[in-house]
């Protein structure tokens, strides 16, 4: 099978898994088990790529063969060399800006602040009860309110439509919160919008093949650790 | 003048400014001071859009204007509708993957996990010398050794020539280092990168036009805070 996913479980990389289904091509999942000790991704994954970090993406169809990291990289390569740009918008067209300012919002805003809550959680209450860990938390809070309020504009993220700006966000308000527990019962529209992914039949067939003991957690609570 | 710049002293929209200048297109520079008390954006550039944080940019040419945050947003759109593609990779191109892993790297993983650094700082030495502050010291050490090797390899970062890629990494690699103090000493092929994108007439133009009173961080240690 040409187009090759690392798969680590609990990670961003189902985000790929996702996307590949939603698109529909053929690909070969390999999901790997994190290290028992230190919940972290095993060796055998970090040795995948010098990044060592969910996904690694492997694309054998050209010579020599691509091997990428980071999933928004991974995302946008899949969907440029092989999904005709589905999934993304144009330069030309109307919702270009806005379908960018979605998609890197994500890894670029929300997701780095979620990481900051998860280094607050482990270093323990003193540091989340700090002025510095208030701050922090404020801001999580400030982002996820701006997704709440263009969720009640429109169905997804981008617009009316499913785009790859869902892809992207999609792990960050589910998954990526059993890393860092975050309560979303003050956001309606999210709520409402993760109800609305999970009856995605790619979304479906994606967590059942990349985290079949996982229930995705669309629900207000963050129910994995 | 029809594309708006709004520019956050000692921020990641000094990116933008290189950029434009890299592309020698004609902008509106508008430039912000630091709150004295809080060190964060005034309430006026918090004004401009949801996200309140720099850069903030504007399209004017189009009805309704476009007004854009995100860097990483900010610079695709620039290239594509302004710059004919100009400093980016196209699908079809052989060292579009390298190119799109490094784009994504920095804004993904590099800063990030510098961020997760001055979050440390901030909480103080406890917090920096714990052992989850160790693990994610030394994660960002090991990104920044990837970057090394990638500059070893290569005059600038996904390739012979600059891309949009470098317009994303110096920041984090110069001014960046004023918010989170990192010695640059065992990285000689970042100080050697560093040195020659200092050359570049742009990138002093840039640098002269939105902070003229600092002196651009290109040398091993932090100098800033």
């Amino acid at each position: 099978m040409p187009l090759i996913i690392h798969h680590l479980h609990l990670s961003q990389s189902e985000r790929i898994v996702w996307l590949l289904e939603e698109l529909g091509l053929e690909y070969d999942l390999k999901v790997y088990d994190r290290d028992p000790k230190t919940a972290l991704a095993p060796a055998e994954f970090k040795s995948l790529h010098p990044v060592g970090a969910a996904p690694v993406f492997e694309d054998t169809n050209v010579d020599p063969k691509v091997i990428l990291a980071e999933s928004s990289a991974i995302v946008e390569y899949i969907i440029q060399r092989y999904g005709n740009g589905r999934l993304a918008r144009k330069p030309s067209d109307p919702d270009y800006p806005r379908y960018l300012e979605s998609f890197h919002f994500v890894n670029s805003s929300l997701q780095p602040r979620q990481g900051v809550l998860l280094t607050l959680n482990l270093l323990g209450d003193e540091a989340k009860n700090s002025p510095a860990g208030a701050a922090f938390t404020q801001r999580h809070a400030h982002l996820l309110k701006i997704v709440d309020q263009r969720l009640a504009d429109s169905k997804y993220l981008a617009g009316d439509d499913l785009t790859a700006a869902d892809i992207m966000i999609v792990y960050t308000l589910t998954t990526g919160r059993g890393w860092t527990p975050v309560d979303l019962t003050p956001y309606q529209n999210i709520l409402r919008y993760l109800q609305d992914i999970s009856k995605r039949p790619a979304y479906q067939s994606a967590m059942k093949k990349g985290d079949p003991t996982l229930e995705p957690m669309i629900g207000a609570k963050s129910t994995l650790r």
